[in-house]
């Protein structure tokens, strides 16, 4: 199936309007309904485990034929284990607390009117993303069990895998009597789609992107509607004239080589000038000796005894996203807040030090979602966290900061309860 | 003093890497050093009334020249007693409590990372607002009092008196040691400044826009740096078939006359078919009897013995901010959540009725930051809610809806506590 622009464009705003259409009844559903189909839709992908597959095996061979780097045909492949758990994300969504109605403060004021303020959902969500078919899923368990309408733009090359999943989603809803319309798959041929999503005020109450840098930017800079700003990662790990080094060395090497491709890997290690020449080294030849490649400059870090590739301004402004890492020589924990604070994405940001002073300083010092001390820059993470699920990292400051999950998928309203009162 | 257009540019960016420079300051000054300074600020204004009420009477003399209407006029004007209240909204400020540092959760995980998400300042924060010499001063302090710097795009017709009160505001400062920085007056000729503040990304944290409805869509639309909308008030008041008619009529007039220009009046009234024809007249000649013109279906109102102007669709779905409201007949409850859906601001919608299931019905149907059940859409109001300062009405659903006072100011950082924990 192909879209002309016409079409695709018109498309998009006429999913919108049902989207917003069908949210005050999504709004409203009680908890155990919202359960029911969220259990339901991971049983019937598990059943219908085939015909999704065979629509992911289309978009594999189509993507293989297009030439798609290995890594981006892992992100899209789907087998029944990766099904199952998908299939088990919605069921873990479907165990959590319903946030909808939780009241969150509230007071009499003098006048005898009694006002609270109770969690509404935000009405709908778009989400735009790349080709990870689990997203579509995740999305919609999230935002149904939030009471909100999701509208999901995912990448070109998951079409078919996309469109079999929604596909089983939209039958469990309609098998429940509920609205198809709680989650739509947009046309995702051109980005024609995307700009019609995020301008769509008065429809869409939110869009959320999750991907690499480049969409994110083309998001957040080209909405009219309300934006999360999610998952860059360029994240620092900052080791003090105090730190235990051989802990120091371990938060290090995992925050690097855990997972290199996810938001929370450590990007930049920081070393104070305090440190000895031998400690120095030893957290480069660590690094080396884990496979990690060091960019520095090259004269600092011969003064100790190590040998760096040498580093442009990108290596220290981007993330890598590999078995890289940025290495600079600072003056100490003012020295590291300064260098975060000029390269920093306002992720995750990690010191290693035993001196209560310099931890103090950092966690104040550095502007970020997050601020390690003494842990590894992985556990910026929603399941960590405890939240048990996770839409994203937000790294603005708006609305939420950090791993969002249901709450932050929702709004507030004032209800105040009077008996005839004026001013 | 006039700016060519490249000077201003250049000039809010200098003055947003400025502010951008002493916001780490600001956000880790202790609480009685910001109440110290508000204080102090307040004195200030008072003992130097006269310069500002110089500067307030250029900015008039020029306003009476270009023909400005009265209402723009006394909105602009200032003497001792407005000057007093400004100065009197400084120490209120200084009087409440700090949200910065406030814990809003917290846990020890399971490997022992002691985790708290704190309330931190936004860093930079923007205002945009029309010729209210006030908005500069109350802005100065909800910014100082929650740790931001503020960058000040007032209004051209209020020039002199803006930098007259900022020049005190500045002067305080620096008696105080604290960088002049905290508060600054952005340019005011062009709108060239304007679109430099809202798209200066990386460098201004929310830019918050308050004055008419243009003015708040021209920066909400125009940004790429996070924005809150605020303001737009096209509220309604619905009287149900179960209503108290006498104390629904009190309540609707409290909601139109009290203040026709503020965004929290009663723009529209929404009655139930199924009021007797009596009633229904008696609402609409109450209206006429205080003074305000009552614009709908022609027909319709007939029917019941009112004789209304016509209406057309802009007395629906837009505010007056005058003696006017529009009026319209609609079926019972979902008739009005109907009408409201398709006509409101997500300001303030109210109900008057007797009826529980009415008011349940109400409360979860519309959309909108306040509901008010028997109660007049007057309360929607920073004071009246007991936040004790206001910066403005969000009407937007992320990151604050309804009045935002200090805490709105702030976003949260995770600090996670660890002894050298890795995944």
């Amino acid at each position: 199936m192909t879209w002309t622009r016409g079409t695709s464009v018109s498309e998009v705003l006429d999913k919108a309007r049902r989207a917003k259409a069908v949210a005050p009844e999504l709004a409203v559903l009680p908890t155990p309904a919202k359960d029911a189909v969220l259990r339901a839709a991971a049983e019937a992908l598990e059943q219908r485990a085939d015909d999704i597959l065979t629509a992911n095996q289309r978009d594999l061979a189509a993507g293989r034929d297009a030439g798609l780097a290995e890594s981006v045909l892992d992100r899209l492949a789907l087998d029944d284990e990766r099904i199952a758990g998908i299939a088990g994300g919605l069921r873990q969504v479907a165990g959590l607390p319903d946030p909808v109605g939780e009241v969150l403060t509230g007071r009499t004021l003098p006048n005898g009117i009694k006002m609270r303020q109770v969690r509404v959902p935000l009405g709908v969500m778009g989400m735009v993303y790349e080709a990870r078919p689990n997203v579509t899923v995740d999305a919609f368990g999230l935002a149904l069990k939030s009471g909100n309408a999701a509208l999901l733009r995912g990448s070109k090359t998951a079409r078919h895998s996309n469109e079999a999943l929604v596909t089983v989603l939209q039958d469990t809803l309609a098998a429940h009597d509920l609205p198809r319309e709680a989650v739509q798959l947009l046309p995702s041929e051109s980005h024609d789609s995307v700009r019609e999503l995020i301008t769509a005020r008065g429809l869409v109450d939110v869009v959320i992107p999750r991907g690499g840098a480049r969409l994110i930017d083309a998001v957040v800079t080209g909405a009219t509607v309300p934006t999360i700003e999610t998952g860059t990662g360029n994240c620092h790990f900052y080791i003090d004239r105090d730190a235990d080094l051989d802990q120091a060395i371990t938060m290090l090497l995992n925050g690097k080589t855990r997972r290199v491709s996810v938001c929370n890997a450590t990007e930049t290690v920081l070393l104070d000038e305090a440190l000895a020449d031998h400690d120095k080294l030893a957290v480069i030849e660590a690094l080396q000796g884990a496979g990690v490649q060091v960019h520095g400059d090259v004269d600092t870090h011969a003064a100790f005894g190590a040998e760096v590739v040498p580093a442009t301004e990108a290596d220290f402004a981007e993330e890598y996203l590999s078995m890289d890492i940025a290495s600079a020589v600072v003056d100490g924990v003012e020295g590291a807040i300064a260098h975060v604070t000029r390269y920093s994405s306002g992720h995750t940001e990690a010191i290693a030090s035993q001196s209560a002073d310099a931890l103090r300083r950092f966690a104040d010092g550095v502007d970020a979602a997050a601020v390690m001390l003494n842990a590894s820059t992985a556990f910026t993470d929603g399941e960590q966290y405890g939240m048990g699920a996770e839409i994203g990292i937000s790294t603005q400051k708006l609305h939420a900061r950090g791993p969002m999950a249901l709450p932050e998928l929702t709004t507030t309203k004032w209800i105040l309860e009077g008996s005839g009162q004026v001013r």
